[in-house]
């Protein structure tokens, strides 16, 4: 499938942003577009990239005592209407099966778009005494929201997610849950995708449908939008109440749960990609790249290079690097294309002159530098180069984010900010029509509310602010 | 939620093997009925088993050269009328979606039986010339397909599964393929579940709607019934055909690839508990089980008990084996109970005078045998016990299957095998007639044809056997 591959054909980073995203998504052969309209296919290499988030994720989510379980992809149409702010919010996005096994069946199902209700109706089966309590389970699964715009990775009508749903005895207990995983995503995103990111509350418009609070991360993209890359939410009592979620307290009275949910989803593939993205392609943190080395041989025909290739790559094995020989028929000058544009963080030239001094080459894709390294003790190098990339992709992520976060105290400033591409503080009053005013006038929408109040008046009516917001486009 | 496991409510799996296995199923734990008729919740022990499963069978499936992908769920229902038998098979019990979005569909989509059509339908875009070959890819997946009669693992509407699909240059590489899954599949079940398989193609009768050639892997269960525990197909050229799975071949020519598709699901799951299950309950085999070894204090409140049981559990963590300290309120003896139940392989009790004496005493799920240990060293012995009960636990599955495989010369003798819980060998002439009368006469199906031809005439009709077929009646 190779040769669908050409540099060339990636449109400029620069000047054409959304099309450089769809070239790198398609020519790295990261996903392709499904036969129905808004679905996505995840090919091996943008899956790999996806293990990796699980298998990062999922044991965080263990050493904080939560374990898997499975629950149905169908729930009874009934169910939503339960929670009146939550069929509100999903019922028009919900792809609905009316016929299965020739018949038409007797209620409608819904595809889950998130599974608060299944589960919620599971728990009051299975809750019955504060003994039972905290229930801590995810589910990695898949969910459909029809969605009329789509785009891979970024918002497609399928796509695969992690949903954490806990129940707890008290109000408290429940809230720092939802902080707890908050800082579990927050942490994650940083030390493993490398993005730094701003955690806060949302607003009430911006909230999950049926949530007391929620609280988002988002990620400045390279184009100054920015990407809600994961949410925790506190529900208080409301599912608790829809679904009967009760227990026997220690004082021998009945009570309602507290319940939470948190979830990250295959967008943080879109993340990545517009996180650390260049004109050449991909640049992947090394603790998700499916390939973190490859080495290429320079003048392979030459005695003793693919030798030295073969004995290299099995030596990074050995180190738990994740190796690939490209031992192809192409030219080096077109496997270095390849590889940079596939984002692998180290490239090892292996060449006939280097070998006899000594020596190979690395190329390390973040900073797209050359250097010599003895050839003695490569894969400790590359291990110790790899951890570098890792934290400078960090680095360099957190200094551009940095210098594109300004101050606005007027709309006019909120416009002018987010339109040269900047995350925008600016005072709130706290009222609705101040903000669907910002989202009219600049198309910037609320991201998240600071915890410090750093603004007076509000930027639209000039009020007495009650929170300081991060105003920014939004993917 | 311990309060719902009571040992004394399993039914006797001598008399009442169907209830045995929905008690079972539902007081360890493992599953619970979902809310929309025919589906189950996989609560986290069930589930946990589900994830060493999927380690396991990864690993193999990486090993032999193939990557996960992901395929979308929703599929065109025009898709399952391009390949005849294909559409035959599934069309009835398929789920169909016709509305989304809050509009009715243009053309309703069902939720994916099985992914043939839509991975060909993708396959058919990458592919473009024999060096793009094999396509080596595998997806970890839910499907559904609506079933009348269902029950947990073993038959229900969605289920979790995974499948390979591959193309191929040439039918021999297919053909190979095809025959290197389906001996994964088995070393697998051996060596992991430790299930005896028989291995073999399926009749005509037995096969997959599409495929050339079916092989399937039959367990036997504890009830003498047997179990298809995985399947691998060859599907010739009907599914390149029907999908323009084409390729330009090193001779210049446009070529349609070979396909196969192999798969296995939670069914495995069911496999376990009724391949080892006793009259205690589950019986695990150490590989898979979620809690490989308890530790349950003696008389917990005397001078270093709880202090020796949590020594001991850091130093078999330090061996990686997966172990629990029940610290909970209830008795040695309701642990004892709970846990046997629960089939954890290994139980570890510490006790005063153990200690005293320098001992433990470790007890063994499979043969419920007790023995006293150093304490010194507890973790190398657990470690070395696992290994021993998860041979010991094939070895005696397998002498349990052999003790009931008879053969027969009529339908009779076929009718009087399978009713005295057998499988039973018997000649065969090839016709779906006396295929047909079997089933009508016992109530047993084909399972597999054996490689060797072991009789000469067919049990039914008496002409020329073509093939020794083992029959069972089957889950």
């Amino acid at each position: 499938m190779a040769k669908e591959i050409f540099v060339e054909n990636l449109a400029d980073i620069e000047t054409n942003f959304p099309q450089w995203y769809t070239d790198v998504v398609k020519k790295t052969q990261l996903a392709d577009y499904g036969p129905v309209k808004g679905t996505m296919v995840i090919r091996p290499y943008g899956y790999a990239i996806w293990e990796n988030i699980q298998r990062e994720l999922d044991t965080r989510f263990k050493a904080t005592g939560h374990s898997n379980a499975y629950f149905p992809l169908l729930i009874p149409m009934s169910f939503f209407t339960k929670e009146a702010e939550h069929v509100e919010g999903f019922a028009p996005e919900v792809a609905v099966v009316t016929h299965a096994g020739g018949e038409e069946l007797a209620e409608p199902l819904a595809i889950r778009p998130t599974s608060e209700t299944i589960i919620g109706n599971m728990y009051s089966k299975w809750l019955q005494s504060y003994r039972d309590l905290p229930i801590l389970i995810n589910q990695w699964a898949n969910v459909m929201r029809w969605e009329k715009t789509t785009r891979p990775f970024l918002r497609t009508s399928e796509f695969l997610w992690q949903e954490g749903h806990t129940v707890h005895a008290t109000e408290q207990e429940a809230e720092e849950e939802t902080m707890k995983m908050l800082g579990v995503y927050k942490e994650f995103a940083e030390n493993v995708l490398a993005i730094p990111v701003i955690c806060g509350r949302k607003t009430e418009k911006e909230k999950f449908a049926g949530a007391v609070a929620t609280y988002g991360m988002e990620a400045m993209m390279k184009d100054g939008k920015s990407l809600q890359a994961g949410t925790s939410h506190y529900l208080g009592q409301n599912f608790s109440k829809a679904f009967e979620i009760k227990f026997l307290d220690k004082d021998g009275v009945q009570k309602y749960g507290y319940t939470t949910s948190w979830g990250v989803s295959t967008r943080l593939i879109g993340a990545i990609i517009m996180a650390h993205g260049d004109e050449r392609g991909l640049v992947l943190p090394p603790k998700v790249a499916p390939v973190q080395a490859v080495i290429v041989p320079i003048a392979a025909k030459k005695g003793g290079v693919m030798e030295a290739c073969a004995q290299i790559k099995a030596e990074l094995e050995a180190y738990g690097i994740r190796v690939k020989l490209d031992d192809s028929d192409n030219s080096p000058g077109w496997k270095f294309n390849e590889w940079e544009m596939k984002g692998v963080p180290v490239r090892i030239e292996v060449g006939p002159r280097d070998l006899e001094a000594g020596n190979v080459v690395l190329f390390r894709r973040d900073k797209c530098e050359k250097a010599e390294s003895p050839r003695q003790g490569v894969a400790s190098a590359v291990c110790t180069l790899l951890d570098e990339i890792q934290k400078d992709m960090l680095v360099a992520a957190r200094e551009r984010r940095d210098s594109r976060i300004v101050s606005a105290d007027t709309l006019d400033g909120i416009l002018k900010g987010v339109e040269a591409g900047n995350f925008v503080k600016a005072g709130w009053c706290g009222c609705r029509e101040c903000e669907d005013k910002i989202k009219e006038t600049s198309a910037a929408s609320a991201r998240v509310m600071c915890d410090e109040l750093e603004h007076e008046t509000c930027a639209v009516c000039g009020k007495k602010a009650v929170r300081t917001v991060y105003f920014a486009r939004a993917y």
